[in-house]
């Protein structure tokens, strides 16, 4: 597990952009910015209070708590998860073991094997499982996998779609207030400003926040999958006794163009 | 039966910021928050009196009927539907009974299952019906209950749509005729806030209740499908005579990892 | 056919609270209220008319011609296609029929078949037509069926989408006249009055006619749809001789369970 | 080829209605309604002409060359693509020859034959292709020419998408120029008014000509791929040396019930 | 490769017409214009620089990194990817070639071969990998190849998700701070002015830059993948021994019928 540069840099970028652009519109007054943008609690409470309020009313408990573990991964990522080129030496080996020594030599390989989905794959092709049950297992497997990482995707959208409603109520609010004691004109100008913050840290939250970590924690289910359907069908193909030449060639597939070429010459090496 | 956590705390939480926010806005004088956000019937039967006439025009009667008893199941939820280790308990000992004693054994056990759609499967089982006329009949039941389940969705998301549309038709009433009567300048305010109103409930109807609410119905439809394709998934191979412990692994790959930690030591041990 | 309540009662309640709110907002003046939101010709023109065109624009004369009879499926119901449980009954007798005295003593019975979809049914199977060309012509015409009440339902939803469209258009002329001409400040008002009057239009248009209706008609299309549906299943287990016992089970999955079960228990009984 | 009454019709009804509403907005006054609404050059090129620009960019210079040909088709209609009747006619015609003489007989009709696809797929049969190879080249060709179609239809619909948003850029721009010297108060309204124009014309442009347009195309797609389905279908029966009774029922399942009937007593009489 | 002049020609349309507009609302004056529109360093900062921090957010550092290479695509073209008559003839060559002398025979002709795709097929038919092998490799690859480009498409259609937020996010940063300070009226116009401008530069980023561009990509995708599967379709049949005259078919079925005649009288005359 490593930093994931791209997220952080990503957040220092958006929010120092937008931070400038307010210290700019208060003249570069420290108190001013600070009252005018960031010391804002009710607006806060309402935007970002409220709209976890209907988070929590759209998932079950169990989901949301496990949600703070998959936040996680968007800041930190997984450099195994993209290793094609590791991934595809390690399949193709067992492939080589399996059609010199038959898929039972495997099984004194199993126990050094990291990955459980893999060592589960080998395990159940060593038991001499029927290969459309253990293709079945597998992907019914994957399939879980992806609808797990759906509800972290899924927890973060919802979050987007309701914080800017609860900011434009928010603000409604405040509106009505205004104008139903107008008597008073030099306060419209601040009432409108502390009504339009809620709208602004709706609009903040949905779209400097939640949109971009969904979409890298899709990014992410991706690699995942990609990977994970690349074991199926090296496990297929291993206990299919196909020839590794082709059982590298499938998954080479997989894999961009450059970094093919650079797999494809070890081959030639190898 | 037990009490939904999550959508209760939600709704307090999502409420409860909002309120706080009117309150504030009313300058904590609870006469004025009254008048100006709670005592509004005019905007209230516009608004939700109305978007629930467009909800009848949309669907059969007999489905508005129905809807009461769905929309309890939000704040309810049945602990059976997420006690996945139960249930694959519950079929790897009916998978190991047919193993051993055939499946015309559980014939004695199906009168004490409770679950009707279990029962149903085994039964249809035991009467030797065809495995792929077994499969047809439990999945068409499976359509048929997600069907169910949609309509209750369908018909919050419906409202979610209607409501803001009904809103922004009152807001429009209020400007027009505050508009055609500009004569008096005092009454222009508070005859906006009043006609604002209208478009606050729209938007705190769709995004506070019916979103959050069918969402939380979604889960718990997805709760309940994923059991039945576990049931299906046990009873087809229970009636081929599988091996309890591809049951058991079949069963497993629908459940979370930490999840399936546990339940596999109990194989273990057992 | 009998007249559809729901649609009747939501239809009443939506504008009813929408009119309820224009007497209110014309202060219980009705010559105020006729002038402000009703007699409105030139916005209705504007809306209503030009968003028939560009409906007409978008459909073929012949689909928009057949239109008007779809249109009165909205409020006119017909029972026979939610009896789940005579259509359950009348062909589990064929069925029985069927097993009893093979699959051509239902010729006699064609002649009293009211339904044309199941007496064709019935006439293919009876005629030995190869059992995966009557489920072919069958679904054929099924899939047919649907593509027209789609047609219907496609025009209320363009009309939906263009009527605000119209709407706008109308507001930006009505406001681009007023803005063009300031000099007397005493017609801004009901100019812009006069200029929202068609965005409201073109919303109620939308949503108090055009999405409700189509969401009636979707869910006809369904119910006729799961009715079709029963028919095919029931005709190709007849034609293979299936136990009428498992014919009844399959047409009773396609019913909620409260129904099933009073239906069911009607099978102990026969 | 004939003059598609709808299309025409609606255009006419469209614009006049929002003509007829600008027309009353000027009072009456031609002069002011051109000045206003109709001679305003710039924003007809930001509008019209930039959205243009973006289409460019959007598709291959070559399919936009294409697209007139396209586009006169919503005026144009090939009464041939609806003619079901003669269409059924037609081929079971050709399956009663096939029957009666075999397929090698329709070699001497093929020269006779008009419809470059009915041709085609009848010289595959006479040929003596086998059956999979005909039916995958010509549901190849199907697949194309959907394609080629919703080429058509994704110029209009992407035009729809630009056309408001260059239109509120054109707004944007008049507005901050008028904002930035509000010195001159008496200019306001007019500089908002010509600002206005922008968006009005974009909506004009997306909501009366591109969006009914695109949604023409598509049901003028439709009606020509049914009609080559059931060519489709119609070829492989009479390859399969169906009965002719058995083409026309299949064929008949393709058009609307009033149809039907009336073929059907045809088949009687014939 | 060469220059896509659609959508070269297409960017300086849309920037032209804009650019235009922006010219004439500032009278002509080139100051102005530029002073108004074009230096305002925060305005871009915000909009152009924060939106790329929310997509940097979004996607992995590899996937950003790779898109400058990607987006290069939109403005160059390859010609061989539209060329499909050449790509006919040299597929239809090899399938004679194959007829005549065997498979075996194109074993001499691969080192010519330019395009790797075709090259990598012919040599899996050359080797007698088994067909379903051969397909399902070259499928893989054209899976992979289609999810790399989507990845293009998809930073573009996030980055004109993105910046239209992030411009109203800096509208509402510029209100916020004019709103707060009424006090100098004078100063209302040229504030609001200037928060606008975030507004109009996220609306062109998305609607003048990322969406054309995103289309373009898309199309580009289509041809390629077009060829592609041209390409697998004509292998399969080549491994298969397939006619050429039938190979020939088969692939003209992918080019328009103009195209198609042009081709379709070279074999006459071949």
């Amino acid at each position: 597990m490593k930093l994931d540069l791209s997220t952080v840099i990503g957040m220092i970028l958006g929010f120092g952009m937008v931070l400038m652009g307010m210290m700019l519109a208060a003249g570069g007054d420290v108190g001013l910015f600070m009252a005018l943008y960031v010391y804002q609690p009710d607006s806060a409470a309402i935007t970002i209070g409220g709209s976890m309020g209907g988070v929590l009313m759209n998932f079950p408990l169990q989901k949301i708590m496990t949600f703070g573990k998959v936040l996680g991964k968007t800041a930190m990522e997984d450099p195994k998860n993209t290793a094609f080129g590791d991934l595809i030496n390690e399949m193709v080996d067992y492939a080589t073991e399996a059609r010199r020594n038959g898929v039972l030599a495997l099984d004194a390989k199993t126990e050094e094997i990291e990955d459980p989905f893999i060592k589960g794959g080998i395990q159940l092709a060593v038991d001499g499982t029927a290969p459309d049950q253990i293709e079945e297992i597998l992907q019914l497997e994957l399939d879980a996998l992806q609808k797990r990482h759906e509800d972290g995707q899924a927890i973060l959208l919802k979050w987007a779609e309701l914080a800017p409603a609860y900011g434009m109520v928010g603000t409604l609010v405040g509106l009505i207030a205004m104008l139903a004691n107008l008597s008073d004109p030099d306060s419209i100008g601040p009432s409108m400003a502390i009504a339009l913050v809620t709208t602004m840290y709706g609009s903040m939250l949905a779209n400097m926040v939640c949109i971009p970590l969904a979409g890298k924690l899709q990014m992410r289910t991706r690699d995942e999958v990609t990977r994970k359907e690349m074991v199926i069908s090296a496990i297929m193909a291993i206990q299919n006794g196909d020839n590794p030449r082709i059982v590298r060639q499938k998954l080479l597939t997989y894999v961009n163009p450059s970094l093919r070429e650079s797999l494809a010459s070890q081959e030639t090496e190898g």
